[in-house]
């Protein structure tokens, strides 16, 4: 089986997406995903453009991945100077990663229009470039921008660039499709030329856009073409209508066309990485994507369901345990079941297939999950609810009533909001009030002050990560949300969940459960 | 130039996708799009599967298109019985279309396995049904359901129930890749082989699904090979990942390819209709929907920016005008000059590049977005400040004090939050109330209640999607959030942001901006 290499790009294009912004913190948990997933090159930031990424990096190097290379991006030096007076070359060494990645023009208009230099000093600026890198230890990557628009305007130029390109020591060369623009047999065509020049010398790889509707395909097609390096973004997101979408690759190369590209058991975890770099980059996946969205083997015609109740085969392209999905209409006990008992062994190692508990919890978690509760973020909140199921939990505290008041313009300086709690331990009764940022955030400190009487413990933990998701957005202020919060001892931190169309009562749910789990232990 | 038919299947396999469903009127307008966007067919519904669908062939039979014939859709006759006494068939016949469409089955396990039945019965069913219909003054279009994996497994039979249909008279054999698993090269060569057996006796068509993101590359390819007539979904939603997208297959047929598709100014209103189709089925367009999305053009990296304003033709592959969409460039912190200079242009198109507004501008704009703005996303917002700043802005109320409460346990059934609000227009004052869902669902209806009075415009628009992005989550619960509101008036639509560490004046201040916008215009 031919390997297929992949470049994952979220980090990077992808951040060019409307609306997509991480932290330092966002793209290292990024990170473990796709390593997980067995990607081979994660294009992580241009050190060159912005001092969050070059922190990343520094944090980055620190890190040992499983299968992946974290990598670089920049450009080729800029027109008229030597390489290592280059800012940005250096910012790319200065990332410290074994692989880099550099985007140069093959295209002449882009040369003579917008970077307003010499189709020579180009060719010079990319070879240059390349071999500074090289000579500096680095393996190169280079994208060859623009590179199909370049081919059909002015071919022998376009080649020439990746000629400059092989000669300064690149080992993968990345056509990329910039635009957009590029139907099917065009595409085909250029690939092919290029990988019968230089297949055998150098990795060729290829890089698209979903301008029209073609990026999977077009990238399919370069593969059959001989290319063996894909860059992409996992979930497709990206400037415009985003980049080759990776989750609809990975497996149709794989499982479709018989390439060998991400460990098998990473194929079966497909969608629920999708789901964890979602929830990452505060996005859902697309309800209807290809292989993982949730959605994808949903069946809702009466025939069909019909059918596929006989033979599934009747109407599903594939299983969709083999990307890790469930279908959507049956209750699929086979397949929770098996999920579900692993995640309870974590708690009770002995717990039997046919025990009452595994029905129930699955029971519970559908209608949970159905009223919009999501666990995968939320393994504190799961764990609570297992021990809860299994009697292996009691109650620290019991709410009396909570009560929240915000007003503007505000009452007094630094005071926006006050929240009111009551709460009873043991048959004692706290009443405690605070003022905070917001309703939520004196929620927190008025509950913090009342159980800190009884429990000194709650003073050891805080709360590090706030997440609010609107669910069914279309009902806009009246929309149900989930608010997921990660709290933190210092050593171990853990997640907890809330849903309510009440965002003050979401965040109190998901509060409650990060004292309750942390007291538990 | 070559024609190519479309029809149009929102209706019927459309309905199909998870959360969709027509009434009759809304029926009728969405034909009434279609058929200004110049498709061929519409397929509107299954008048034997349902009394609705039979009730719009009614409505519809009265209705005079210009482009489009609407027709009816069913199966072939059941197993073992006459044509004149299948109740689909005449159900079929009843609802009066010129043509109608009639899928069989081409696979001998759907045949044996799910029919049950033989596969010279089923020969028999698509013969005689197409026969029938024919002999009733129809001109019929024939369904190949399953056609691909048929070719695949008992190609000589999948070829004889074409054959079968074609001598019934069918005067369209449209071949189904039902299952929406097929690879490019695959779908390729098996309309080819059926184009070359029936391309001159009958029109080849092809309907393909999503499963594998290659809906529209499949259809492209089966045009390329011979087929002239191709099924799809304007909006590309369906069943499991939907129907084959028309909204990106007409653009690249007619553009790209140089296919006679739609009417050449169909083409320009292709954005308008689209949103207008979404809008009577109660969806959002794909942002990041090609062609049609509203961020098909939109522009975010500096560095394509600055190239886009010296020449758009550097990263964009058609005119966005050719298909009735608009360039955008999102703010973000990148953006420079050039991009602001831009915007300002739209409300004051003489403004030059060294006024001070420019500046004035630029630095409110970085100021606001190192606070947590982020107008890429908020446009509404925005425009407004623009105004504001440019002076050509007068305020159309005065907030003097809201209030919200919210508790726990619910102090009545139903009731979680109330509102208080008191504002003043042109000297009088109105004090308004509301309870809703979450305190920012009570501050809308309070807002919206105090508002309609003075102007009654505003009833006439509502708010569609509602986001929240914690930005330093780190501070969990005190964190900063950004709240981002989209309204519409059923025509156009803005989006406007608030920025707070308390969440319900975040959204307090997206939601006045949104209602100052609508005022303003």
């Amino acid at each position: 089986m031919k390997k297929i290499e992949i470049l994952d790009s979220t980090l990077r294009d992808g951040a060019q997406g409307e609306g997509i912004s991480f932290s330092v913190q966002d793209k290292l948990h990024i990170c473990h995903e796709l390593d997980e997933l067995g990607v081979t090159y994660i294009e992580a930031g241009n050190p060159g453009s912005n001092p969050k990424d070059m922190e990343f990096f520094k944090a980055a190097a620190a890190v040992q991945f499983k299968n992946a290379q974290v990598c670089a991006f920049g450009s080729t030096r800029r027109k008229n100077c030597k390489c290592e007076d280059d800012a940005n070359l250096k910012s790319l060494l200065s990332a410290e990663t074994k692989t880099v990645v550099i985007f140069g023009k093959s295209w002449t208009f882009q040369v003579t229009d917008i970077l307003k230099t010499t189709p020579e000093e180009n060719l010079k600026m990319i070879r240059e470039s390349c071999e500074y890198l090289v000579a500096n230890g680095r393996k190169v990557i280079y994208d060859a921008e623009h590179f199909f628009t370049a081919y059909e305007e002015d071919k022998d130029y376009a080649l020439e660039t990746l000629k400059a390109a092989v000669e300064g020591g690149a080992t993968v060369l990345c056509l990329c499709e910039t635009k957009g623009g590029f139907m099917i047999d065009e595409c085909r065509r250029a690939v092919a030329e290029v990988v019968k020049l230089y297949g055998k010398k150098v990795t060729v790889g290829i890089h698209t856009h979903n301008d029209c509707g073609l990026a999977v395909a077009n990238s399919l097609v370069a593969v059959k073409e001989g290319a063996t390096h894909v860059q992409g973004v996992l979930l497709g997101f990206g400037e415009r209508t985003g980049n080759a979408n990776l989750s609809t690759i990975i497996p149709n190369l794989q499982i479709k066309m018989g390439y060998q590209v991400i460990p098998e058991e990473s194929m079966t975890n497909l969608t629920a990485i999708c789901k964890r770099v979602a929830e990452l980059t505060n996005i859902r996946v697309n309800p209807q994507s290809p292989y993982v969205g949730k959605d994808a083997f949903a069946h809702k015609a009466g025939m069909h369901i019909d059918a596929v109740l006989k033979n599934p085969f009747a109407y599903e392209h594939i299983t969709p345990e083999t990307v890790g999905n469930t279908r959507v209409f049956l209750m699929s006990e086979v397949a929770g079941r098996s999920m579900i008992l692993e995640k309870i062994r974590r708690f009770v190692p002995d717990v039997k297939r046919n025990d009452p508990i595994v029905s129930d919890l699955m029971t519970k978690v559908k209608e949970l999950e159905s009223a919009g509760y999501q666990f995968e973020g939320a393994d504190g909140s799961f764990e609570l609810l297992v021990k809860k199921m299994l009697g292996q939990y009691k109650p620290f505290f019991k709410l009396h009533y909570y009560q929240t008041t915000g007003s503007n313009p505000r009452p007094e300086e630094g005071v926006c909001c006050c929240a009111q709690i009551k709460v009873e331990v043991d048959g004692n009764f706290e009443i405690t009030a605070g003022e905070g940022d917001g309703p939520v955030n004196a929620l927190d400190i008025a509950l913090r002050k009342a159980l800190e009487k009884f429990y000194p413990v709650v003073s050891n933990f805080r709360l590090v990560d706030y997440k609010v998701r609107v669910l069914d957005s279309k009902s806009a202020t009246a929309a149900r949300v989930r608010v997921i919060i990660e709290s933190t001892d210092g050593q171990s931190s853990w997640t907890t969940v809330g849903v309510s169309s009440d965002v003050i009562e979401a965040s109190w749910i998901a509060l409650v459960d990060s004292f309750e789990l942390k007291l538990s232990k």
